[in-house]
């Protein structure tokens, strides 16, 4: 039996991580954690009897352990109860599904408790890179790659251990509003840009697709799960998402990862890694494909990505801000308090800013956070 | 150092694997063998020195003889030269450039005499795969191939040990003739079936992508290589000749070797296998790409392909036959002896009339090739 537990369990992630234990009968659920959804926790508690589930209010955490009394789950809250589901004993692989910077601490606990860990926290990488990727390093935990992209790159490095990367070809969709220009997107609705055309996914990363500030942050995140420069990154746009990504290695060969899109393929990948094991879903038909075309990214009018290089290549503290000034100016889209370009511009503001901290500890990233969020609060 | 010895080296793909040789400063070429060409087997003798050189008739290794009589190379003919050459002492690699079925008994040897095999003689496995890969298997010697679409196949295959195939999908160009139907080849002449879209290659092999024939011995090919049915192999027409070839998981994963049509590739990651090296050269630019378009093979029109379906799937000595009838009806059609559609129905023929040898020996094989031979020309 493999054994599991789950950062952010009834999230898009989260349950169709809980799809495939459900379809395989080899991995157990020991723990699981979610911010708020109690109704879908309860139901999650009865059917895969996990020891503990986490929430994160200790108010939601009381109404919880009255509902699920009949069980033997234990109920825990705060960052406490989410640092105990990261680190049981007996779990193998802790599958970081939970958005946001809140991910990193109970990463690194279950990377120094011996966890490998099925990422897809993308903001651990992102703002803490440097502290996470030596970390695992010394306690020779796996950092599995859950997101699409990353477990294409993952999947086609394997057997080529030694032979240097050129380059990474990161694919993207260009998402809903791809051939647009700036004076394009002056009135994007929040309905717009939550149309993403191929993948389904929460509301906040919908919302980066169509910035391409996503794209942005999986650059940064290639460059540490991979040990590559931001620069050796190409954003290729591949709009029918087919082609996940790609590897061009020193002598020109290029591997990719092809597949319909279906998180649940990187998703078992990472659990069962290097074993694949069938999955039920479409197959790609290339004889009725007919094509797959590639753009590059139009990085004037998504800015944004363009600042993610920008942040990348500076690291230390400025990828945090990116990343914490995206964060809030997303909520912000999405509560209709900003418009659709003022994102990249809120986030254009806090870089410049930013004065750099160049290896940031754990504290400094997560006050660089709070200090970003206070300088977007107080534009108004 | 390592030590290989080349069969065909003055043929393109030999030519290009001396380039490598020469690219590199760490491979030493022990032995060449070449059919006729003795001009430029001098040439190859003095720039790299090896110990043996084998022609084909002892006339033209007389000839040869005088020629290079200030040198050490010893000059040996006919079969007991090409295996000489394949058996050297110290050669880690035989390189079997050779084209026809002469290249089995020669590979045999090698094998038996503990060399991997950097295999681009089709013929070997297509007729006597039964009796080389349980061979290899049994010298614990690799079969590394060094056509473009069998390497990508072979490339996509690393890190994936104990994962089931689902599906080869092997990349055709389609050749000259795409997209015409049968009644438009009537009048083909060897001219136009000479003018491949994407690779430059010898004529023999520019004839079989234009008929496909070539994409059927391919299939069989794989067959052998991959341990699959050729049912699993499903020829996709990618007229670009940007994606070699792919390799469809259980799980749905599709992973694809890409790149510019260069030779060197894959006989250099053969030769180094599983070593990626520089390798000077254009590279895929995917931002000025464009489109990968993709279409299911005729079929009607390239009957040879569905030809080579047939005789794989009933195996024993039919794809001898398979692959003797169109060799022998490639030479008839390139002396203008017939017609451009006569060489599948030729195929064809052949086929019907042979009573399959269900595990046929070598003697066995090349009395099938003699018979198949006999047969066509006793037509006229």
């Amino acid at each position: 039996m493999k054994k599991i537990a789950i950062l952010g369990s009834t999230g898009s992630i989260g349950t169709q991580t809980l799809e495939i234990v459900r379809e395989n009968k080899d991995i157990e659920v020991l723990g699981i954690a979610a911010r708020e959804n109690i109704q879908l926790l309860e139901k999650q508690i009865r059917e895969f009897s996990p020891k503990v589930a986490a929430v994160w209010s200790e108010e939601k955490a009381l109404e919880l352990r009255s509902m699920v009394a009949d069980t033997d789950t234990e109920i825990v809250s705060g960052m406490d109860g989410l640092i105990r589901v990261s680190t049981l004993p007996q779990v193998e692989i802790l599958v970081t599904a939970i958005v946001g910077m809140i991910g990193i601490r109970p990463t690194m606990e279950a990377i120094r408790a011996g966890k490998d860990i099925a990422l897809a926290n993308k903001e651990t990488l992102v703002t803490a890179g440097h502290l996470i990727m030596p970390l695992a390093e010394e306690c020779r935990v796996k950092i599995l790659p859950v997101d699409s992209e990353h477990s294409a790159i993952f999947q086609t490095l394997q057997g080529n251990e030694g032979n240097p990367v050129r380059k990474i070809l990161l694919t993207a969709s260009g998402g809903p509003f791809r051939g647009k220009k700036q004076e394009d997107l002056m009135y994007v609705q929040v309905e717009d840009a939550l149309r993403h055309p191929n993948w389904s996914m929460g509301k906040k990363i919908t919302i980066d697709s169509a910035t391409m500030v996503n794209k942005g942050l999986e650059v940064i995140e290639a460059k540490w799960l991979f040990g590559v420069s931001v620069d050796q990154v190409q954003v290729v746009v591949q709009p029918q998402s087919i082609i996940h990504s790609m590897v061009e290695y020193e002598d020109g060969a290029v591997l990719a990862q092809l597949g319909t899109p279906d998180m649940k393929l990187p998703i078992q990948y990472a659990l069962y890694y290097p074993e694949r094991r069938d999955l039920p879903g479409d197959r790609l038909d290339f004889w009725k494909l007919r094509s797959i075309t590639f753009e590059k990214p139009d990085m004037d009018t998504f800015y944004g990505l363009k600042l993610a290089y920008i942040a990348g290549r500076r690291g230390g503290s400025l990828p945090t801000v990116f990343n914490a000034a995206n964060e809030l100016a997303v909520r912000q889209f999405l509560n209709r308090q900003i418009t659709f370009l003022e994102i990249t511009e809120i986030i254009e503001d806090c870089i410049r800013a930013h004065k750099v901290i160049e290896h940031p500890t754990l504290e400094q990233i997560l006050e660089t956070e709070a200090a970003t969020y206070e300088r977007i609060n107080s534009r108004r």
